[in-house]
């Protein structure tokens, strides 16, 4: 049996199992767990919990808004870090902005030719709740590599010296709090200036089907910054976000283009080598091929 | 806003908005409808109901499982038809079975070459429903080429003269209820023997991330009976399907191959041609290219 009677999200007290909903009023993704919040904090900025989840492991959410589980991170993690750094031949100066549950840095960090990450994260309850609770995803904040900033990643980028990295990952939360800021023109300005020539930059770049018009202003955001021909969206299936449709946007400040500069060889050598779990370069190549609609949204 | 705080599918009566919850006891899609479902009949075989949603159009459940709604069923009806239509060079006679809502026998009708379509759908509510509230789905019904049986599938085929069809559709709901029958090694060899050598087979096959027991099981089954080489699992998004990653199988009997017997220029000219609304000669390729956990998940 695949579908048995209909769970009720509908009355958690009655029930000694429990579900988080994540939802944008219409539509709404529920996963359930087990017992209490193994982690539940309301930070400065928003609420950071942890819960053990059935089926999909340890999950992060902030405000109820699923960030990662144990079960389907790869799928983010991989594909925001490993599209750009197969892409571009030898990144050395990373920078990273969000990302505080680790994952991200964990699979940039799998490249030796990495010479250094700053990561900039707002809120230390995200990273402090990793650490204890999704010790396979935050696996990388003791690396020697790493410069941990807790600090505002709009600041640090408005100040950043210009021209100084290779790779710039925006891997924010959803555009509501903390993370707004990270929408805006003037912030894709400042990251542009602080890129190198030559360098690529990931933004986490919302769902068509869950959040349209932040995926497609953000699209038209960062083509007014980066040239129309330097921005190239892609998507993933992510089962934990809902409508499980996301996407992620790669721009090239004269920089690679992600499919005819990809060696494909190289990367099909790198993601056996890492178990990637699913990432290969045949996604890789796949996830750039928009369906007809989501290609209308942004190209108009 | 794209998250406004979550809503309570918790507490549909003191609402005057209602849920329709998809669950597999551990991950649940609900989408949201308006006033009463617009159709709701216990059928001899199922619960068949059309919903009012808010940001869906109209929207057909069986058993509370998502079938489509109208705002993303052209995935689901255009990729499990176009992608064999568009491989085999010329369909003649066609077999589809379940499929009630209409939308493959529409999208199968779009090309002239087809002589004849048999469908054999078990439940004539799950017809009625859709030409009564789904018109734009549920529009081939009076299509001359259309032979309409409210029959049992698993009969029909049993009973179906060998090699008699270019192409079979199997586009069923999950495997409980009348559709469990489906999902069995003795049905397939029955589709194996109605197809003519050179015929192509396109299945429903569940969500590696939603049913992955079924997903799998399906899988080993179709390689049993068609050969390992002859089968071809694809996926595409569906955001009204919990977890929203869906999977389809193309099956071959000394057939065309999906991919390098693919007329790329011919599906491009014939996507525009048709206004086609998710896929295209790109995705189709995509498509085939599955993440490693889902490739391992079939592959072993």
């Amino acid at each position: 049996m695949t579908h048995p009677a209909a769970p009720e999200p509908t009355t958690p007290q009655s029930s000694p199992s429990e579900w988080l909903t994540d939802s944008n009023g219409q539509i709404a993704l529920s996963i359930r767990f087990q017992g209490k919040p193994l982690f539940q904090e309301k930070s400065p900025y928003q609420t950071v919990e942890v819960f053990d989840t059935y089926s999909c492991g340890k999950m992060l959410t902030i405000d109820s808004m699923v960030m990662c589980t144990e079960w389907d991170e790869a799928a983010y993690h991989e594909m925001i870090a490993q599209v750009p750094m197969l892409t571009h031949p030898g990144v050395q100066d990373v920078l990273v902005i969000g990302a505080g549950d680790g994952g991200t840095i964990r699979e940039i960090l799998r490249h030796d030719h990495v010479q250094k990450i700053t990561m900039v994260e707002i809120d230390e309850a995200v990273i402090r709740a990793s650490q204890q609770f999704l010790p396979g995803i935050a696996s990388a904040f003791n690396n020697p590599k790493l410069d941990l900033r807790v600090d505002d990643g709009i600041k640090f980028v408005e100040n950043a010296t210009a021209e100084s990295y290779d790779l710039i990952v925006i891997d924010s939360s959803d555009p509501v709090g903390p993370s707004e800021g990270l929408f805006t023109k003037s912030f894709y300005e400042g990251v542009f200036r602080a890129l190198r020539p030559g360098g690529v930059v990931t933004v986490q770049s919302e769902s068509p089907s869950f959040n349209p018009k932040a995926f497609t202003e953000l699209n038209l955001c960062l083509k007014a910054v980066f040239g129309s021909d330097s921005v190239h969206c892609y998507l993933l299936h992510i089962p934990t976000y809902p409508t499980g449709m996301w996407s992620l946007t790669y721009c090239a400040k004269q920089g690679p283009h992600p499919l005819k500069d990809f060696d494909y060889a190289k990367a099909e050598q790198f993601t056996e080598a890492h178990c990637m779990r699913y990432y290969n370069a045949d996604v890789h190549q796949a996830a750039f091929c928009l369906p007809t609609y989501v290609r209308k949204m942004i190209n108009g």
